[in-house]
């Protein structure tokens, strides 16, 4: 923690604390400018659920008149990148499919580019929705469970002695790959909890532990990994923020760099620490989220971000 | 560690480490002359699924002949005692409904005689089997969720405002207790979530990691609680081996001398650690379980019972 608060301090400019941008239209030109690229964690800091904030697109829009590279970065694992990019569509945000980088596709990028496992002993057992299964899809890679209705049933006696001795396993999986998971079965977890002790690679998009919606808290990408974690004692690599394995994949697509770069989010156990541990040029922190501004101000605090507004669209001035 | 160790070796006559009984009938004899209590775990003792050990009946039959008091303890919480009693009489061994003491029951007599919570705030969410609302309803205790079938839908869009706004909450629960639940669901989490996040007590009959079966090993109880701890943040207070709570339950019930009692076991971290932190008279490791002699016997060890056997049988000499 002392490193980070040292190197978030240096990246604010000193031991000052974090600058308040909102309502200081000179400060706000002079931090936009200081970026090449900037990288959006999309809840919290764009919509809250369904439920977009003030002057969202044309913020979006004015730092596109300024030819800055967009990046949304979410540790959403539900949806692909072109579920997100409907997402954008509905809520009148203009944005490209490929301008998101979602968790399930940064498992798919570090399974299909950085562990390269040889064909056919390849195969992703998923314990998560559709959002990872076409992110797999879209690179390649084999999988099976995920939505397969056939794992939602009840386990059966003969279950037990089928997956002890091997017969319903299937033999080319070698990755357990977890992400938020709407439909839990202890079907499911037996199976990834039989490839694990068999030697799989323990993946997981996020483990982010809750999910914000609604305005409360709900079972996060976390809840899903866990029973794995405490029936095998593995515990699983994080493709999400804070893990600076997505921050590489972002980086090994766009080629940017980082001096160049902000990260903007409401978290700042994952997406502000992403940015500070990563290096980047600097960080911002709207407080539209998770994160309130009492527990970076003041002395002895964590994470701390460079600078912060009360919300995305008060970067219009 | 230290602390449990110097207990153990008291308990096993000084630092000679465990006696190892079978074949020797006069230390046999003079060992079980000791007790007048002995204290079982089922599964890997007497029997491992519906393999029944040998001599099993006949082992129980010898310690009724000397008018031994015995206590069933099984941390599974699927079944009720009544269901105990029906695998007793499949297997043929002689036992009493009433010598049944399960991690279900266990934690029904906690809530009703040890939290004593003023109706009609005492209401129980269960997340667990029949077991679990069977022994609650031993204990006149009201309870929601459990074997509810409307639980085991899929979590709608309106789900997430109604549990956010209370409106799918149940005014009356004051506590969240999990057992193990073959039937999960983000729904089940979700409002078990919701429940502690309101202020509710957290219990598990029990945080087994693993459930043995088939000869392999499957998620615990310690799984269905996973996502809610991942979740929250909150650790809940486990009633099941080797919770003392446990051991004050049983001793509570039977009112008996702990210095003539013997906990007989195959696990150590569950079955030995409950007597030996219990300060039990003895403990009797058998080998047909989870635990290998390698682990107690030689320096620096962890828990250490007073005695050990192959198989249970061994005691008929």
């Amino acid at each position: 923690m002392i490193k980070m608060q040292a190197v978030a301090n240096l990246v604010s400019g000193g031991s000052s604390g974090p600058q308040y941008l909102t309502g200081d239209k000179s400060s706000i030109d002079a931090f936009i400018d200081k970026f090449d690229v900037f990288l959006f964690d999309c809840d919290g800091v764009l919509w809250s659920g369904d439920h977009l904030f003030p002057r969202i697109p044309e913020t979006i829009q004015m730092l596109r008149d300024k030819h800055k590279q967009l990046v949304f970065v979410t540790n959403n694992s539900t949806k692909s990148r072109a579920d997100y990019k409907k997402k954008f569509d509905g809520m009148g945000i203009p944005a490209h499919e490929e301008e998101v980088f979602g968790s399930s596709y940064s498992a798919a990028v570090y399974i299909s580019r950085i562990m390269k496992l040889q064909p056919p002993k390849n195969k992703v057992f998923v314990l998560g929705e559709s959002g990872v299964e076409q992110e797999l899809q879209s690179e390649h890679v084999p999988f099976c469970g995920g939505t397969d209705p056939l794992l939602r049933r009840e386990m059966l006696p003969e279950d037990f002695k089928h997956i002890a001795d091997g017969s319903l396993l299937d033999d080319d999986v070698a990755i357990v790959l977890t992400g938020l998971d709407y439909h839990p079965s202890y079907l499911k977890y037996a199976l990834g909890m039989a490839y694990l002790r068999r030697g799989a690679h323990f993946l997981a998009t996020n483990t982010d532990s809750t999910l914000p919606s609604a305005g409360s808290l709900f079972p996060g990408a976390g809840a899903t990994s866990a029973p794995l974690i405490t029936a095998t004692g593995q515990q699983p690599l994080a493709l999400g923020k804070p893990s600076q394995a997505m921050m590489e994949a972002i980086e090994g697509k766009f080629r940017f760099d980082r001096k160049k770069a902000c990260m903007v989010g409401d978290r700042l156990n994952t997406d502000i620490q992403f940015g500070v541990e990563g290096g980047l040029g600097g960080t911002l922190c709207v407080l539209t989220g998770v994160s309130k501004k009492e527990e970076f101000l003041g002395e002895g605090k964590g994470v701390v971000p460079s600078a912060y507004v009360d919300q995305l669209g008060d970067l219009l001035g």
